[in-house]
């Protein structure tokens, strides 16, 4: 059921880094945000796909981790990501890349929770290193990282009252909590 | 599989009117969104939902559509939409929400895709008209509109070639045709 994987489809930060994300599953994912709307059908999104050492560890020292917990630096050595998509767009397109990049993310990681995977989209990005790391030509925007994995870690949603926190946190065991909104107050009457 | 949802979640925009939407279906559709990553969980994305006459007719009068296909002035009376999820923001917040709001509609259409719907995300809106007719509060801004039926028509997808022409196209029988570029073409290496 598609609600099972919406469910299932949490943000993940922490891996078995060393269960491999292979190149072929990598373009199945990309293959699958091939085919997802884009605005006036422009498809001005790229995919850059890395699953290897040493690019996988240049690529995570562009990333800022889960801004709201202060005492957390990311996942460590063997927690780390084993794969990534950069999603990047030609610039000089004026339009709808920015919705594109987010239909085109999603269904990604729709995809990776089917088959077991889990991922985070990250937008805290050092572009211009990101840019360089991937020896990305000029022509390129990096909108968006997704980050892929083996999760490691235990994700829960807890129902917040109207205008209650958003800030996700971790318990002493460090199951990562994320408060969502209820349905009532997302729904405008 | 969630590839066949992918592969069967196209852009339709003539509908078997008469079918109704519910507003209960919606409401689920809806749901879905509300669990889907957000930029720093700020969840601004609030959604207003439609699936009545006279509504509907009125979100319809505020919508552009197929913009490549010029002789067409949208659909007829009996092919439009059954109902319409409009999505929108409280105004104020200052990141993420464009990628949160293709994140949100391809969530839902995905859904959708999976209970024999289908849709098309608009972003050729009368703003300020749309904004009247919803009686929206000045807080909220319009983002996107997404149009919801059971499809009555056919989408098929053509690979092109490299810097091929992306606007898509029907036939002589009224078969929609929507160009996509070849997976080459998009993941750079």
């Amino acid at each position: 059921m598609f609600s099972d994987i919406v469910k299932a489809n949490r943000s993940y930060r922490r891996f078995f880094e060393q269960e491999a994300v292979t190149r072929d599953t990598l373009l199945t994912l990309v293959d699958y945000a091939r085919l997802v709307p884009s605005g006036a059908n422009k498809q001005a999104l790229r995919y850059y796909i890395a699953c290897e050492q040493p690019l996988n560890g240049q690529i995570f020292a562009t990333l800022g981790w889960a801004g709201y917990l202060k005492e957390w630096q990311g996942p460590v050595a063997g927690e780390r990501p084993a794969a990534y998509i950069v999603i990047v767009q030609e610039k000089g397109y004026k339009m709808g890349t920015s919705f594109d990049a987010g239909i085109a993310a999603q269904t990604i990681l729709l995809g990776a929770t089917e088959i077991g995977l889990g991922g985070c989209m990250i937008g805290n990005i050092q572009h211009a290193k990101l840019q360089a790391v991937l020896n990305l030509a000029d022509s390129f925007e990096i909108l968006l990282v997704i980050a892929l994995g083996k999760p490691k870690e235990k994700v829960t949603i807890e129902e917040i009252e109207t205008d209650g926190d958003i800030k996700y946190w971790r318990d002493e065991n460090q199951v990562h909590h994320v408060p969502k909104r209820q349905l009532k107050d997302i729904v405008i009457i």
